[in-house]
């Protein structure tokens, strides 16, 4: 019973079927294949974005530093989140794919940014000199790091004020199907109609098994984006097989049920959290993850019934017997059960029969 | 019938089936997981050194830039042939992983560099001196992008100049497992024990679907390999994917014979080709790739026939009716009858059925 | 009468006149001279550093961020004051230069780093992984920003943290000379003996026409600073005028002179300004800046007056009529009629007659 | 006696005096002073070119790899001669400002590229792709390492070429004032008349002390190098004193004056070894330095006799008794005295007074 990372979990059999589908014969590689051209097309498709360019890349942090690099020279500044993983959990990527760009946490609660909350760092760093440097770009996750959800209207807020102070707007979207899953509206409202200029569509944790598609809504960047690729060494060259997993992704609305299913599972995960004495849910649940503080003894409950997760923040260090905040992520493979185990594991004294198991 | 690249070509079947095989459960995501283990293990044993790090990647590019940076730094001199994949086919990968290497082209027929080559090169560019740099890598491609093959003791030979010249040695093995399959050799005898201090071992181009281990023989240097992976966006999250592309193509030297298959389709296609009229074989067939120079219609007679296949060198300007250089490779997919067909394609003045494609 | 900047002062008459005196004949470039190995060689004998690396560059950014290249890999963490000029004023060039590390600003009073502050700042940022970055430097500025200085003490307080955490010690030293000037210490008290690993000693803004020296403690650092040097375009040619610059500065103790007048001056005018009714001096003086929050009307009155200075800090917008920050700098060059017509400007109703000017 | 470079030089005395002239009272840093906008304007109004813009840093790499990085992406391609600076002296600046751009060496007689060969260099280099890299700059060295002219029809004849392949042209003037002043032309014909886009102007190697104007002839390109000069730590805080030496190396014409004197030295010498026996002069000397092929016997008797030149290329290695390839470089400050002297430390047999020097 994992609930440490939707990046633990598997591949969807669908997907894996098209990835077997796609294994006939030979295509040209680095992207000149047809299956690519037929991935590119149903996205511009969903996202009522015929002329959007679109590319695939295998990471997460590939496709977020390599779009922010498009918005933000060396000597630009990208305003994000204090939590945002661009800014906790990429090493420097964006700082080195775009020779020097200098990222400027924003405090928040939820890990959303509160449109005064950005005025306020504007006023503070967003003087434009060659000192100080350029402002370049908004970048805000979606779902957040802390499961919460940007609708369309406070996406709209935030490009505004980013427009005014010439900054570009990137959405680092490794969660945007469970974004989208628990709003209804449709993809463009939550990313080019509401101001977004990039937005790196994550794949890889909503079942693919390793594939992040590029969307640049002005697709003049597109060539830029192509040689900084290949320059990254991020350029795939057997290329089909990544393009194979969007299109079984995106077939019959899959990406949005595997995010549905996440969602609920973190929905029904966080009811039954609440049940339990002393738990108390930290975040609103709006995507596919559970923020928690529970008392010391359930944790050591838990880790002992095998039961994995994540303490959130990581940098907390509670004392022996002190409550522990916990984040638990679901996937589109997270069964009922696993969720009905989960919170046995929590309630009963008695361990169960798996083996405690690090997962990172 | 394809012969453009061996990135064309597809999976096979029973890396396929271990992508599948391994489609169980939650695991831990990158890289912390038991397949990755056993992938570093499998690796460490079959090239006798159990102290190697042993790293994963997506692209061959991403393996030669972040293996030559290890060695090089913004002010290193890393030496390699004039046609090098990492001099002509990285756009700028080697220079900005390393923050302003230069790689210095060494002319050589064959692809190779000759020992004398070598000392001259560093005769002319190889002081040391803050104004020219530090002397700081050789980068040998074996099996080269002219489809010959360096030696065990080419190596040594190469490797001692460099030694003495104060540079590490790079081997980009893209086509090593070809290489090693016309060689009655160890790994260990065409790597470490000859002098390679960094390995880029492609499975790609040889039937897997997208994985290059990174052999590190002094493992000083793997932490230092892991951040610079990370921050090149490089860490792939689902990583037992790529760790069971490389236990499935390992297992019973899959890897060795595929490319051993791939290799006997190019000396068979080699050989007809010498028969046809007009028809010069270019390079001694070592590998999986076959470079000759046919007459104009020969060159239309093919495209027109479905053939397909790279000018080589790209850069060739051929008059109308002039001979043309062609490179055709063969993958461990290529089968006897494509190469029959490919022959008849040349030979016969009638078209096949199969459509012109252009292949990348 | 400027008190805008340091950099708006000129160059004092012995610095220019040893300018002058090195003017003869041909000496060799590149810092091979014996001018430069005088300098060196007086700074290591200042400094009671017999075996520190001395190099010299044109300007301070170049200064420090070299300094942290050396100790801050592409995926390191460098933590510094909110305030730091490495932070606020130097667009990106840490970053560049280092490819990559990434800032942790920590708040703090008067412009210092508090030991708990940076504990603390350690424990949320302070993290290795590949995913997060390792632990880098510390990066000082004595002076500091808000003018305050950095005792012995403290430095030695924060390097032991700092070392703890694996953090080298960077201090921005572009006042180092106003900050040994308050103090009764040594040079060396103030820097390697208090755990400094790396000083970037400003002379610009204390009297040189433009030469920093960087002191690496550490010699084993000095070779690569040297190609970093060259590789960054800082290694200036005819290098013998940036050594004699720094000769004619320690003469005599000249550079300590400059500065204890700055300072003194300092002083002088926060003691007149603290008498003007409605006026707060923000930070007690140590060094060679004064911080005052003064009322709108005595800021009309100075900028009619002619009378030069910067808001600080910069990004403040005060409404029409409400007091606002300024900084007022003093220099080696600043006379006290200087300070007696500032505080004439802003106490005297009636406009001087020099110009108001804007300065950088 | 020391002919070893133009950089071993001291300061024109008029530009001595005008920094001294230049040392009066507070005025705005980082070029926001008068003294700088009347050198910027005056270099307009010299060129011809009211529109450009004119910047100012202290060293030529800085200046070359800065305008370089304007022209060249990090996945550019600068086509330059194999023996220019930017390739063999500037230890990967141009690399690591433009983020990874590859120089492509062309070999040419006298350092000088011929359109012949530039055209054979796109033939090989010059296809335009995400694995090759993008044309993006031709880098011509006026005057040459190797003492030769570009006349402006050369020029002309490059940029034509350099024009129709999508490559920028810069123009490193380390020397311009050299090549200039042995034509009688303007500085516009030489320059952007001749298609130059971006041109180093050296003042260091011709009697300043250390400054180089960037003229970058696209205006459009001004803000961008601005940010890039501040991140790259090369922008002088007192700005006034580089722009002081520009206005005293231009009035009345001095620059040329000096240039012109340097060049009539350099023939002098020319015409004395000539009539050497043994010795050969390897190139027609077109500014100022000479470069001659002497006998091992007379290579021995000058460096005993205290005359000081360098070894060109660096690269030879002579074996005992063979004749040597030499350069000896005139400038400002070289007296006629000078050049007998070196003619007859070359020809007599006895040892000078002066003690022989390394010189860099």
């Amino acid at each position: 019973m994992s609930f440490a990372s939707d990046n633990a979990g598997g591949v969807h059999p669908r997907i894996m079927a098209a990835l077997a589908a796609a294994n006939q014969g030979h295509v040209p590689a680095y992207g000149e294949d047809s299956i690519t051209r037929a991935a590119q097309d149903r996205l511009r498709e969903l996202f009522d974005a015929p002329e959007a360019a679109v590319h695939f890349v295998a990471s997460g942090t590939a496709a977020n530093a390599l779009s922010l690099s498009l918005l933000a020279p060396g000597w630009g500044k990208v305003f994000c989140h204090a939590d945002a993983h661009v800014q906790t959990s990429e090493t420097g990527a964006p700082e080195f794919f775009s020779g020097g760009a200098k990222l400027i946490p924003i405090p928040g609660a939820g890990g959303k940014i509160a449109p005064e909350a950005l005025a306020e760092a504007l006023v503070v760093h967003g003087r434009d000199s060659v000192h100080a440097g350029r402002n370049a770009a908004l970048s805000l996750t979606n779902a957040t790091e802390w499961g919460t959800v940007y609708r369309p209207d406070e996406v709209e807020a935030l490009a505004a004020i980013a427009r005014d102070a010439g900054l570009g707007l990137h959405m680092d979207g490794a969660r945007f199907a469970n974004a989208l899953a628990g709003l209804d509206v449709a993809p463009a409202d939550l990313s080019w109609r509401a101001g977004v200029d990039i937005l790196s569509l994550g794949g890889t944790k909503d079942g693919c098994m390793g594939v992040e598609a590029v969307l640049i809504f002005d697709p003049a960047k597109s060539e830029e984006f192509q040689f900084r690729r290949k320059r990254a060494g991020a350029l795939v060259s057997k290329h089909r097989y990544l393009a194979a997993q969007v299109l079984a992704w995106l077939e019959g609305d899959l990406w949005l049920q595997l995010a549905r299913h996440a969602n609920a599972m973190a929905h029904e995960l966080a009811l039954g959290l609440a049940r339990l004495p002393g738990v108390r849910i930290d975040q609103r649940v709006e995507s596919n993850a559970v923020f928690a503080t529970i008392p010391a003894d359930l944790h050591r409950r838990a880790c002992a019934g095998g039961l994995c997760y994540h303490l959130w923040p990581h940098t907390q260090q509670p004392a022996e017997d002190e409550p522990v905040g916990i984040r638990l992520v679901c996937g589109w493979d997270t069964r009922l059960e696993d969720v009905t185990g989960a919170l046995q594991a929590l309630a009963e004294p008695k361990p169960l029969r798996a083996e405690p198991q690090a997962l990172g």
